[in-house]
């Protein structure tokens, strides 16, 4: 089955936003077997518009729309398609009812008229409903070619596709196709591709695919079965493999973050964090807290960003400021051990290090860091080179992941 | 003039990454007056890339191609290119002793051999040099339609276009386009375009344009004349005339964010800053230290996530937790108050909220939040309601963006 993604709108021809939705569906699609040949990206132009779905159903099996399905004169697609398909839009009182109650519920007033037309949909389609959002989907299918609507906006698309559309496309594909993700820190994808060269390479189904991410990579194992148990039970035994030969940088299956997996120890163990942050400067108080719930496992902590704010506000004693310089290791798990005792917190993690663009007043190079855990059994330090040569974004990015990775081996038992 | 993008890399279509090539190269186009009508994104895939470029061939006056410059075998931008354009690959030894350099200088190391393909350029081409990574890009002209190609790896795409393919594309242009960005926070972009609506339909040279970004928008002034010097006198006025249209939403002309007209506005007055957060959980000290040279005036401050920390670290009284509650005026003062105090700076600010995904215990609606900011003079408090029914993230960020608005308005002597 092949694939093309369409995407509408003029915005993302003048560059106002990427086109996320792409990606997204892109990676579902790859995860559920359906390989994808095209991303074309429109404007709100019937005409370009119209051409673009012309060429894609010469090539693909399934197309799949995104955005222009919202309630204003420049929305088309589901009008543009049904010219292209020869359909007719018909009303879903239904779906009309649902988003009157939207706005009433949601947004605390009434439906306005022209959001009449979003409940407007092609003749014979598969309704998508949208319980995050006005703007409903929906597939069709013409001449052994299906055509897929979603909404624009990256919330909505992402939710719709998970929970609509997914399920549409897996009716398409014979048998079941299940997939895991094994997220990997602290090895890089071509060294993971060498251990796993064997797999890799050999395998038809289930198959192994490395795929590089922002300072860590993951490896999709995917299997197609005529039952969901039954890919299941083929993939089981691989998953081990992996993590047998790969060992203790993977940090999870299926799971989100790295963040979150330490978020979830904690949470397992009873036990809370703190953090005092010198480079990363609150981005891994950010990170923690990007996640719902964090308050039961996260207690706060401390931006040391100046020398100021490390004696005066951690208390980190002005001698070892003064003797060693605020990037080293002894400032580093004095940091720790301070947050510690100030936040009331089991354990605490400090991060205190060289984000560049320049070497500090000592002449430590860019991505030197300093990484400390305190804990009721005593304090361990790492010092790392983090993100050498890649910016500043990048070394205080690798070194809040660093940190997170710490504390994960740190409540595993692993070797840190 | 047209311009038509084509990506070329397999990563895409996997949703490995998105183009964000695209977005960027668009977004530079339109502030040159050039229109995309396309973006089309193919594997590294000659038949498909060969399709794409005899499509777009026929319907814009410049391709631009982006990725499938590298050394590898999968690496085939060029040779495609050369094929449908019916021209030849030649060597620039110039270009090679560049990419050997590179590798000596700032890898360390001898080129590998496979790295020579890259000195390999379509005949007649204007070459493109790189001088923050290996592959040159270039441009040719066949039968009124200009071919660039750059390559794939963000940083060096962007460096290239705005420091190569901009000089190439403007000589392709009659005469200078100029562009200005009118940064706008606490206007919504519909109220923009409402009041600019006259200059906005009438105007065709200069022009405005309006753009909505997360929690903010922008209005594009550009003029296109003869010189440079001419253009700037056309937007001079018009510039002048959209900020005294809008007043102070307007927080800054081609400047970065508001976080970076914060850090400009404390640096000339010598001032420093801290911060106290709660809902925002650190998202205000990484932005501020997402800048370089943060340090001089972002002291740091407290992530005081939990009431535990709140009273403990910054200092706010028992007694105003439990009688207002965390997400209160009251308590957001103290913070605020208590974090100057203890991080010694001339400014701090704090926030508190309801971020979500559900209302705090005490009832308050997600997207409720106070600010306060402290300095010498007192302290002032704004409650908000953010970013209602668009998620935590959402909230977060535009609490964290209306904190740096009243540092802002407060540094500037306006209405807070």
């Amino acid at each position: 089955m092949v694939a093309e993604l369409i995407a509408v709108g003029t915005e993302l021809l003048l560059g106002n936003i990427a086109n996320t939705d792409a990606q997204m569906i892109s990676e579902k699609l790859s995860a559920m077997g359906i390989t994808v040949h095209h991303h074309t990206v429109v404007g709100d132009n019937p005409q370009r518009l119209t051409e673009a779905l012309e060429t894609a159903r010469q090539r693909a099996d399934i197309i799949i729309t995104t955005g222009g399905l919202g309630p204003t004169y420049d929305d088309l697609t589901k009008q543009t398609i049904c010219k292209t398909f020869g359909r007719e839009l018909e009303l879903h009182e239904d779906i009309l009812e649902e988003i009157r109650s939207w706005f009433q519920t949601k947004m605390g007033r009434e439906m306005p008229e022209n959001n009449i037309q979003q409940a407007l949909l092609p003749t014979g389609s598969t309704i998508f409903d949208n319980p995050v959002g006005t703007a409903p989907g929906c597939a069709f299918e013409e001449n052994g070619v299906h055509v897929l609507m979603l909404p624009g906006p990256p919330f909505e698309c992402r939710y719709m596709f998970e929970n609509r559309a997914a399920k549409y496309l897996e009716k398409l594909t014979d048998g079941v196709i299940v997939s895991h993700e094994i997220k990997i820190f602290g090895m890089g994808e071509s060294s993971v591709e060498e251990a796993l060269r064997e797999p890799m390479t050999k395998l038809t189904n289930p198959t192994l695919a490395p795929y590089a991410k922002l300072n860590e990579c993951m490896v999709r194992a995917t299997a197609k079965a005529e039952t969901r148990e039954a890919a299941e039970k083929m993939l089981a035994p691989l998953v081990e493999q992996v993590k047998e030969t790969l060992g203790d940088v993977v940090y999870g299956v299926d799971v989100e973050s790295l963040e979150a997996v330490v978020s979830d120890l904690l949470r397992e163990r009873g036990m809370t964090l703190s953090a005092a942050e010198s480079c990363t400067g609150g981005l891994i108080a950010k990170r923690l807290t990007d996640l719902p719930g964090a308050s039961s496992v996260f207690r706060g902590g401390v931006v040391s960003y100046t020398n100021g704010v490390k004696a005066g506000v951690l208390g980190v004693p002005e001698e070892l400021l003064e003797e060693y310089g605020a990037v080293s290791e002894p400032v580093a798990r004095s940091m720790a051990e301070c947050c510690r005792r100030i936040c009331g917190s089991d354990l605490a993690v400090s991060v205190t290090g060289v984000a560049g663009p320049d070497r500090d007043d000592r002449g430590n190079d860019v991505g030197t860091v300093y990484i400390a855990l305190a804990s009721e059994g005593g304090t361990l330090c790492r010092k790392l080179s983090c993100g050498k040569g890649r910016g500043r974004d990048r070394v205080r990015s690798a070194a809040a992941s660093s940190a997170f990775d710490l504390i994960r081996r740190q409540l595993l038992g692993l070797e840190v």
